[in-house]
């Protein structure tokens, strides 16, 4: 065997404890959340068929699904012509019939329609795990990353864009994150569309507005020129991106009936939710097509990062698997960009590493018998502790690497008084407690 | 887009949510105890370099790795020659760099020698994830499937296996489940091979007595006649193998140094394991090459189903990444086998998948308004609740599908006086409560 240098392929990270820890913490707080309000959580596989994936995100999202080789004499079936021309694609389809997973709204589609007879609706489900793309690795940017969704499918009432709306603002309101929660409505940008007379244009107009944030307004301005728009459908579109509140945009849109009913549905939301953290702005577009409703991004103030959550409500996921047409409305959160605004902003609390209550060194190696039995005592106490097994001289590396919170050594005074020393690792103090005494002070 | 009918990749799964909380149930019992013996936890992605990979499995393995197809025009560069012959082996190693990770253990191995400066030791750690081989499915054998390892890497000392057995026990013991833990030091199995003449057929020996739970005694003699035993050689192998206890084996290894270490060593440990649970069997051999010293295997009692844990200790985990020789011991759950088990025995907790405390029903449209208010009330005091959003005539469909404790329908009397019809879903008893009576009754 010959020996190789460890490393990892692009794009792909290790975590150490440390970064699990805090992980998660993050998983767990939604996690809680979502419980709360009744949603559940389901699991799917790494990989789907590439037949169930592909065509889903476009061909830009084809192209950076990451494709698994079928097993065996993968080659033997393959086309001659493909093969001596080289046709990459014509032979991708003859060898390979899977694709890890590039989202969770798609694995929860097919779910959906797959398990339809076993789930009750409407379904509230949450779902946590790596995707896949392979993307050009950057900062920031990863091959395998995680996603955080929860989906409300197969219910109409928008009672359930107020409860996730909530529960963003519980989510980090729990994280200790100041966040800006900003909302619009996809019907308003339809009905911006018709205003300015090109509604056949609404989904080129929508992306070029998405962009606003990276590229400013006349960056969007230019992008609009590049969709043929006359200067004044362009000055419209503006004058409908420049209203500030739903009263000014209700004016421009009187006759307008999809405009009313998005300034509907976004009043009924926010005539339940008076939180200054949440606010309609009408430059916000998001990227994906199959939005129909609400859409949200949250942004983290002060701090320099992109969204950090979206979302939205969606007419048809389940269609393309021969669903019936089953409505919904979800938000994804973005594990990475909110991992790194609360290391950048310390929002991890202290003691989300915290190692066991108790380290145990013993002097000498015929003591670790005694050591054994007492950490025995505690373990069945259910106090964490652990005896050190390393290196002598590091045994404070590693009670301090640990956040171990005290700390015991064992001699021959200790084994015959059984009276120990126990120093708090934080304050330095030291008392002098027998087992008994130790127990006590421990028990939850 | 066409219509797709939803399916999976053979050998994967799906999981509601019901099977997710109970999955979610035994992984956390499993965690929680390793955390009070200051196991900490690691991630790693799911894909690594194939050259970290292949080799480490023997030929068997490399064969079910999946592989992942580079991306982009990935035959471009491939050699005409090996196209042309239809050389799957020499095309893949021009058209795939990736693969998914086979086990927890390589990975391990990978991460220490990479990670080496960051990390304490010794080095415990668990970590727990999906892992992927390209094996036939069949009943209990999945291409996807979740391993729970956990091992102690850079320490000599046997009091890591004495807690790694304590473990075990208290793993088993928490999720109420009856086991045995057989124990055996491969050292032992050495001396066998010494004692038979045949000491350079250690491994061949090994793997043959592993099989003796599948193909019982006549069918390990079968194996080690066809290896070119003698019969002498066999029926001292037997002699061996029929020893119940360490004094038996002791007189047998009389003059051998490590049986008798193997002996010592088994002695240490189970003088500080006094548990009618955990017994010595010497035909225990485990099927992986690595290991050197202690082995274990965990079987179910009261029901028919292989190995649920197996482990070992091993000398040489990081040398095949050029790290300094660092031995460890560790052990590794099969969870798609606990699951069965624990189903099969009905062992699950009935509160798993325990939905919210309560579920609000508003009888008109109109009372939806008034509901929110009250259920915003018992969010805001920690309490789990949900509002029905679907079909009138499904709601107690969809409460008992939940597990959802209470159930309250809300009606123009409720909101006039103020007082719930409260219904408990289990005895289907019903108290009359305000909402401050309600919060008081479910405020952790």
């Amino acid at each position: 065997m010959t020996k190789i240098k460890p490393s990892l392929p692009k794009g792909t990270r290790d975590f150490l404890p440390q970064q699990v820890a805090r992980r998660k913490y993050i998983f767990n707080t939604i996690r809680d959340v979502f419980e709360k309000y009744g949603f559940v959580e389901i699991e799917t596989p790494a990989f789907e068929r590439l037949e169930t994936l592909t065509g889903k995100y476009g061909e830009e999202g084809d192209r950076l699904l990451f494709k698994i080789l079928n097993s065996g004499d993968f080659l033997s079936k393959v086309s001659t012509e493909n093969l001596t021309t080289k046709n990459s694609a014509g032979v991708l389809k003859e060898i390979a019939e899977k694709g890890l997973r590039y989202d969770l709204t798609v694995p929860l589609a097919r779910y959906v329609v797959q398990h339809q007879s076993e789930l009750v609706f409407p379904f509230k489900r949450y779902h946590v795990g790596p995707v896949w793309r392979a993307d050009k690795p950057q900062k920031g940017r990863y091959q395998e990353f995680f996603q955080f969704d929860a989906d409300v499918i197969g219910a109409d009432s928008l009672l359930n864009d107020v409860e996730l709306t909530m529960i963003l603002l519980e989510v980090y309101h729990c994280l200790g994150m100041d966040v800006s929660i900003k909302m619009n409505n996809r019907k308003l940008l339809e009905a911006l569309s018709i205003y300015a007379g090109c509604p056949d244009k609404l989904m080129e107009i929508t992306v070029a507005i998405d962009k606003l944030d990276k590229i400013g307004a006349e960056g969007v301005n230019d992008e609009l020129q590049k969709l043929s728009l006359t200067s004044d459908q362009i000055s419209k579109i503006n004058e409908i991106l420049n209203c500030k509140d739903l009263s000014a945009l209700s004016i421009k849109f009187t006759n307008d009936t999809i405009g009313q009913k998005g300034i509907e549905e976004l009043n009924y939301i926010f005539s339940k939710i008076k939180d200054s953290h949440v606010g309609f702005d009408i430059t916000l577009a998001r990227g994906l097509t199959y939005y129909t409703g609400t859409i949200w991004e949250v942004l983290a103030n002060n701090v320099v990062m992109g969204s950090i959550t979206g979302g939205g409500r969606y007419d048809n996921l389940t269609e393309m698997f021969g669903g019936q047409n089953m409505s919904g409305v979800g938000i994804s959160f973005g594990i990475e960009r909110i991992y790194d605004v609360m290391e950048e902003l310390n929002l991890f609390p202290d003691d989300i590493s915290k190692g066991v209550d108790i380290l145990f060194v013993a002097r000498e190696e015929r003591l670790i018998d005694f050591v054994f039995e007492q950490v025995s005592q505690l373990r069945e106490a259910n106090i964490s502790c652990e005896i050190y097994t390393g290196h002598p001289k590091k045994k404070f590396n590693y009670a301090e690497a640990k956040q171990i919170g005290f700390f015991i050594e064992v001699g021959d005074d200790e084994k015959s008084s059984g009276i120990f020393r126990i120093k708090n690792m934080n304050t330095r103090e030291e008392e002098k407690l027998s087992i008994i005494d130790i127990i006590t002070k421990f028990k939850k």
